[in-house]
C-alpha cells in the first residue's frame, strides 16, 4: 500500500516533470522568429503562455493564433496539442493500474485478475487506443474538409481540416479562423461534427478502455458507468438550462434560423466541458447564461480525458453524498458504496478547486486594471476557463500584464495535471507513521 | 447517542420553528398601518423581507428602514433584532451540552464534569450571559449617546443610540440614518464605539461562557481558542489586504484625513462579519475590495454568534486539514486532533454552502433584469451577504422582483439557523441502520 503510493507520487512527479520539460521546449520553439508570421521574435512570456495552454489542452491564448503564428508555430502549437492530449490519457490509463494493484486479493479473484489471465497487457490497451484516437482524428478532419474544401480549396482546406479536427478531439479550443468557430453558427453539419470530436476525446481512455474491453470482461467499471451517467445528466441540464436562459438564442433571430440556432445552444451546452471553441461570443449570453457556464467550466469532464476542472465524478459523489448525508443513508451508485477515503478525496478536492479560484481571483483583481464590478466576473470566468483547461474568454485574456499571465499559466497547469498531483509531485507527501498522536476533540461546525 | 441525535434533531426543528413563528408574527406586526411612517398598509413581502432580515440579524432592506417606518415599526425591528440575536445565542449554548454530553465518561471524569461538581447550572450561565449582553448594550448606547446628542438633541438621541447599539450588538446591521453609517465616516470615535459592539457581539455566548467560567475551568475550550485564533488571524489578514487593495482609501483622501481614512479600512474589515454598516459605498471599492468583502462574508463569524457565514472555525479546520493532507500529516490544533468526524462535517458544510450560493446566484440570474456582467457580481454579492447575514448590498435588494425577494428571505434564514439545523429540521433524518451494506468500491477522483 505504502509503496504503492510511492509508485503513485513518481508517477504524479513524472507527469509534473514531463509536461514541463514539454511547455518548455514548445516555448522556446515558439519564440523563435520563424514561428511568427511577420517573422519577428515572440515576446517570450506571449510563447510561455501558448505553449502551456497547448500543452495543457486549455486554448487560451494572449495573441491569435490564426494571424500571429506562422505554420510552423501552427504546427508546433497542433504537435503540443496532441502530445498533450494523448500522453496525459495514456498517463491515466498507467495510473488506474495502480488503483487496480490496490483492489483486495479477493476482489481481484473475483473478477479473475489476480492471475492476469483473462487482461491484456495494458501497454496492448494504450497502443490499440492512441491508433483508435489517430482513426477518430483522421475521419474527423475528413467530415471537416467536406465543408471547409469549398471554403479554403484543397491544400488550406487539408491543414485546417487536420488542425482542427486534432485540437476538437483533444478538446483544446485553438482554431485558425480569428473569432474562434463564430463563422460556422449558420453551419450545423460542422458545428456537429466538432461536437462529435470534442465528444469522443472527452471520453477519457479509461472509459475507451473499457469500451475496447466489454468483450472479454462483459461489464463496464464503477468509473466508466459513473462517468458516462453523471456526463449524460449534466449535459442534458446544461442543454435544458440554457434554452431557458438564452431562449434558443432569441437575440440570434435576424441572422439565424430556428434549427441554427438550436445546434448553437447545443453547442453552448458542449463546449465549457472542456472545449472552449465559440461559436457564439460570450459577451452576447444573458447573465444566467454566463453564469451556467463558469458552472460547467468548474465541473469539466471526466476523469482521465483531456478535460480539465473538478471532473464529473466529483460532483457526482457530492451530489449523492449529500444526498446521503441528509437522509442519514450510505452513498451508493449501482450497489456498490463509494469508499470513505473517496468520498474525503472528492470533498478535498472541490474545496481546494474552489479556494484555487478564488485565490487567483484575488490576485487577478488586485494586479489587473479592472473596472470594479464588471472585472470581477471577467477575471473569475478567466481563472475558472484555464483552472478547467476550457480556454473560453470574456475577452480578458489578450490584456492581461506579466502578472496575470503567469497566473493564468499557473492555472492551466494545475487544471490539467490536477490538483492532486501537483500537491503530491511538491511536497512528496506521503502517509508518515508518527511515533505519536495528540488525543482527539471536536469543535463546533456550522 | 442515537438519543442524543434524536434530542439535538428536536431541538433544530424546535429553533426553526421559533424562527418561523418570530418572523410571522414580526411581519404581520409590521403590515399594519402604524407600522408605515405614512399610515399606509406596508406591501406584505416588503415586511416579510424586513421582519427576516431583522430575525436573522442580517439588515438587507427592501426599504429604508429610517423614512419607510415609524417609530413603532422600528421599535418592532429592534425588538426583533434582540430576540433574534439573543434568543439564537442561548440556543447554542444549550445545543453545546449535548455535544458534552457526547464526551466519554473518562474525558468528563479528566474535566471533573462527570459529577457535575464544579459545573455551574448551564441556566444560570444563560442568564448571566443576557445581562452582561444587556449591560454591554447599555455602556454602548452611552458611548453613541455621547457623540449623537450634539446632532439630535436628548430624546432622538436616546432612542437612536439604543437601536445602532442594539443593531451593533446583534451584528444586525438596521440603521436610522439613511445610507447606513456613512455620515460618520469622518467620525473615528463613533466607528470605534460600533466596533466594539460588534466585536463584543461577534464572539457568541459560548466564548462568552468560556471566559466567564475561566476562574472555575483555568482552561478555555479547544473551540474558544480556536474560534478566537482564527478570527485574529482572518481580521489581521484583512486589514492587511484592505489596506493594499484600496491603499488607505486614497479615492476618499479630498474629505478624509490619513487617520479617519485608517479607521474606516479597519471598518471593512470588521463589517462584512457579519455586521452590515457601511461606512464607505462599496460601489467605490476597487474589484479586489468587493472581492476580499465577498470572501470575507462567505467565511461569517464565530459558531453560536450573531454571524451567519460558513464560521471561522470550519474555514479554520479546512486550513489545517489541507495542509496535512498534502503533507501527510493529521489535523491538529494546540495538542489535538480533530476528530475525522469533524473534519468530513466541515468539508461538507464549505461545499454545502458553496453549491448554494451557486444555486441562489443562478436562481436570481435567471429572474431578476441584470446587466450581462455587472449583475452577476451584484447577484454573488447579495446573495453571499445574506446566507452570510451580514447586510452588505452593492444595491440589487431594493429592485428585486417577489421572487428574488423569496430567495434572499430563504439564504437569510438558511444561514442564520445553519444549513445542518435547516437540513435536519427538514429531513428529521437520523443514523439508520440499514439491514444490508453495498460493497464498496473506488471511482477515480480528479
Ligand atoms: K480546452
Ligand atoms: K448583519
Amino acid at each position: 500500500m505504502i509503496h504503492l503510493f510511492h509508485r503513485r507520487i513518481t508517477f504524479s512527479l513524472a507527469l509534473t516533470i514531463g509536461f514541463l520539460i514539454l511547455i518548455i521546449i514548445g516555448s522556446i520553439l515558439l519564440s523563435l522568429p520563424f514561428a511568427d508570421k511577420m517573422g519577428q521574435t515572440t515576446n517570450y512570456s506571449d510563447a510561455l503562455f501558448t505553449a502551456t495552454s497547448a500543452v495543457c489542452v486549455t486554448g487560451l491564448s494572449t495573441v491569435t493564433t490564426a494571424t500571429h503564428w506562422s505554420f510552423f508555430g501552427q504546427l508546433i502549437i497542433m504537435i503540443l496539442v496532441e502530445i498533450g492530449g494523448l500522453g496525459f490519457m495514456t498517463f491515466a490509463v498507467m495510473l488506474s493500474n495502480f488503483a487496480h494493484q490496490r483492489m483486495s486479493l479477493g476482489a481481484r479473484m473475483l473478477t479473475g485478475e489476480a492471475l492476469n489471465l483473462n487482461r491484456p497487457s495494458q501497454l496492448r490497451i494504450v497502443r490499440l487506443i492512441i491508433r483508435l484516437s489517430l482513426v477518430i482524428q483522421l475521419i474527423g478532419a475528413i467530415l471537416l474538409f467536406i465543408a471547409l474544401k469549398p471554403r479554403l480549396g484543397i491544400g488550406k482546406g487539408i491543414w485546417y481540416s487536420i488542425f482542427h479536427s486534432v485540437t476538437a478531439y483533444c478538446n483544446a479550443g485553438f482554431d485558425l479562423f480569428g473569432p474562434s468557430l463564430e463563422q460556422f453558427n449558420n453551419n450545423p453539419y460542422f458545428l456537429t461534427v466538432i461536437m462529435f470530436l470534442i465528444g469522443a476525446g472527452s471520453f477519457g481512455f479509461l472509459v475507451w478502455r473499457d469500451l475496447l474491453t466489454y468483450h472479454i470482461h462483459h461489464k463496464l467499471s464503477l468509473h466508466t458507468r459513473f462517468a458516462l451517467t453523471v456526463g449524460i445528466i449534466i449535459l442534458i441540464l446544461s442543454i435544458v438550462g440554457f434554452l431557458v436562459s438564452e431562449q434558443n438564442l432569441k437575440q440570434f433571430s435576424g441572422s439565424l434560423n430556428e434549427i441554427q440556432r438550436f445546434f448553437n445552444t447545443l453547442f453552448l451546452a458542449v463546449t465549457p466541458r472542456t472545449a472552449g471553441f465559440v461559436s457564439i461570443p460570450y459577451t452576447k449570453l444573458t447573465a444566467a447564461g454566463v453564469v451556467i457556464t463558469i458552472i460547467l467550466m468548474f465541473i469539466g469532464g471526466t476523469p482521465g480525458s483531456t478535460a480539465g476542472g473538478v471532473k464529473t465524478s466529483t460532483i457526482g459523489i457530492l451530489f449523492l453524498q449529500s444526498i446521503a448525508t441528509f437522509t442519514g443513508k450510505e452513498a451508493s451508485f449501482s450497489h456498490r458504496r463509494f469508499t470513505r477515503d473517496n468520498i474525503n478525496r472528492a470533498l478535498t478536492l472541490f474545496c481546494s478547486a474552489i479556494l484555487l479560484i478564488i485565490f487567483a481571483t484575488l490576485l487577478l483583481t488586485m494586479t489587473q486594471p479592472l473596472s470594479t464590478h464588471n472585472g470581477i466576473i471577467e477575471a473569475v470566468f478567466e481563472a475558472v476557463s484555464a483552472f478547467g483547461t476550457v480556454g473560453l474568454t470574456l475577452g480578458l485574456t489578450p490584456h492581461l500584464n506579466l502578472f496575470g499571465k503567469m497566473i493564468i499559466i499557473a492555472l492551466m497547469f494545475i487544471g490539467r495535471v490536477g490538483i492532486y498531483t501537483f500537491m503530491y509531485s511538491i511536497f512528496k507527501s506521503h502517509p508518515t507513521k508518527q511515533s505519536y498522536r495528540y488525543p482527539e476533540e471536536e469543535i463546533i461546525i456550522g
